[in-house]
């Protein structure tokens, strides 16, 4: 197992000359210039992080990493915390909205325990990584120790280097765990400035006074911890979560395998704000799906300048919105290597 | 073949009472309530227009229909009329942009020679249904005869009544025409009652120069035939294109077999303005894919009460908007028939 720090100074930025080269390839295709919009960013923004400028569509999987959260019981979600466990074994059978989607999109779906408060003992297909069952209550205590958060990010690295091994060329991320809008919120203050209110919504669809309480829980663990934005490992392990470690870690090891990969919602953008402070290079190689419904997801996709690809009211979380990111992404790059040029189809050119 | 007054005669108004149905089922389904935002809309509309609570994942088909524009010769678009029928010849060969999209979205690419200004011998796949080798220039004198519009506009009423009869169950809407967005445009400009040069864009890249031409061209033509907007036949056949027309009958076509039609772009949309003014009804068996770049695009969306999907910032045409609107619409129809509900995959609902 390769380091974290190692992990980071694998991350390269990618060659920008690739995206003028991939645009010129494009351009030879017949169609008017750039009207293909941004399936035509996507298809270039591919061949830049891959370096490959007539690249096979990708094999796809998406990771989803379940994780229980000590918060939870502050009484911040709709749902009873035993949803978390409940929906791994849904996953599993294939019964949820990212397997649907995923069969969708035809990508794999990987079920990552990664701090589920639950003992699974036989479970057919998942990925037992788990680092301790469960954070800890944030509004009580650090969620975890540093050395934990870490162990979490390193497990993602490490899961994103051995799929790209095992012949992934797009990874998507998902995520489970009753609570975790609540430490995404709290990550997203932090690591943004914003006020936390700004940045704190509805997660699964609590009421009012359920959204007050969240909003007080997070303001009052960000004043009893004070966690130091410019060191984005204290923030995780604050009042961060295992599953976001997790997806922080996917997207730098995917980063360090050249390999892009597809943000689904909230929780995802509050791991990227975790990556993308640990190393700022590993931006370029993130595709942000969609905007969620979830108060705070834009302000942390402009804080990354990030632009989704899409916008349909989602707030599923699981992977659901990355697998609709990730067929487009395959289909821009089926763009780019399936389309005639303007020669091979002797089609004339513009006339003006 | 029927005539047009019993195709439109054919078009009810869905049951609405289907919806709240269909919104039931989803409800069941192991995810919040509403979660998946507009896939839960699209699938609760599939449900409304096929009557059907359990639908199978229907089979897809975009019918680009092909034809040539007399309005063209005025200069008003950026390529050479060959091009149209040198992108049928495309089409037909797989390389086009609609053929790679429509692979994507596992649907098939019908492609219909309306009334390309060339005669196609031998052209396997080709669906020959020219009235006529383009239309007149509608600078000088009608576009078509009221005759020929009709005639059009039944030949896409039939291709949809066959491939419903076929076991097709979701349509698409692609056009290819040099020329057709200045068509578009004037239809728009009659049927919205807005100002040509607020409906009027660039179609595949004018330059400024060719842009004014082509607001002065429509704007003496619309002074020169008042088309009457209370006729839509009217409107048509003197600013029309016959693939504007097919268009229109496609859609009224695969309304009168319960089928859901995915709009294109902004072609699609004067067509549909045609559609729904002759049967109102229609409308409701419209999903909108994509919002264009077109100048025009929006206006007429909103006029149709049409929220697209998608914003990809694409002006492609050919029917590509339209595949990735299948595969949402598909997508939406799996989530409906394969996700687990609470009762079958054990999960506990909300507790608040």
């Amino acid at each position: 197992m390769i380091s974290l720090s190692e992990t980071l100074a694998r991350i390269h930025s990618p060659d920008r000359g690739l995206l003028t080269r991939a645009q010129e390839r494009l351009d030879r295709l017949t169609k008017p210039q750039g009207s293909l919009g941004r399936l035509e960013e996507l298809a270039a923004q591919y061949s830049m992080i891959t370096g490959e400028l007539k690249p096979a569509a990708p094999r796809g999987a998406v990771f989803t990493f379940a994780a229980d959260h000590g918060v939870a019981m502050e009484g911040v979600s709709a749902y009873p915390r035993e949803v978390t466990r409940q929906m791994v074994l849904n996953f599993l059978r294939g019964g949820a909205g990212v397997n649907v989607l995923a069969r969708h999109a035809g990508a794999e779906v990987r079920v990552v325990d990664i701090g589920v408060a639950y003992d699974f003992e036989v479970a057919p297909g998942l990925i037992h990584k788990k680092i301790m069952p469960g954070t800890n209550n944030f509004l009580l205590g650090p969620a975890m120790s540093r050395e934990q958060a870490e162990r979490a990010v390193l497990v993602g690295a490490e899961l994103a280097t051995e799929a790209v091994e095992g012949g992934i060329g797009l990874i998507g991320t998902g995520d489970m765990g009753i609570g975790n809008t609540t430490a995404s919120s709290a990550i997203t203050a932090v690591m943004t400035g914003r006020p936390v209110a700004d940045v704190t919504g509805r997660g699964t669809g609590i009421d009012e006074a359920a959204h007050a309480r969240k909003v007080a829980v997070i303001e009052q663990a960000l004043a009893r911890h004070r966690p130091n934005r410019m060191d984005a490992m204290d923030v995780l392990s604050k009042v961060g979560g295992l599953e976001i470690a997790g997806l922080a870690g996917l997207m730098l090891g995917a980063a360090a395998a050249r390999v892009p990969v597809v943000l689904d919602g909230f929780i995802a953008g509050a791991a990227a704000l975790i990556a993308v402070a640990l190393q700022p290079r590993c931006r370029e190689y993130l595709i942000a799906s969609h905007r969620s419904v979830e108060r705070g997801h834009q302000a942390l996709l402009d804080h990354l300048h990030l632009t989704p690809l899409l916008d349909l009211d989602l707030r599923l979380g699981e992977g659901t919105g990355a697998c609709l990111g990730m067929s487009l992404v395959v289909a821009a790059v089926k763009i780019m290597t399936e389309m005639a040029t303007f020669g091979e189809a002797g089609v004339s050119e513009r006339d003006m």
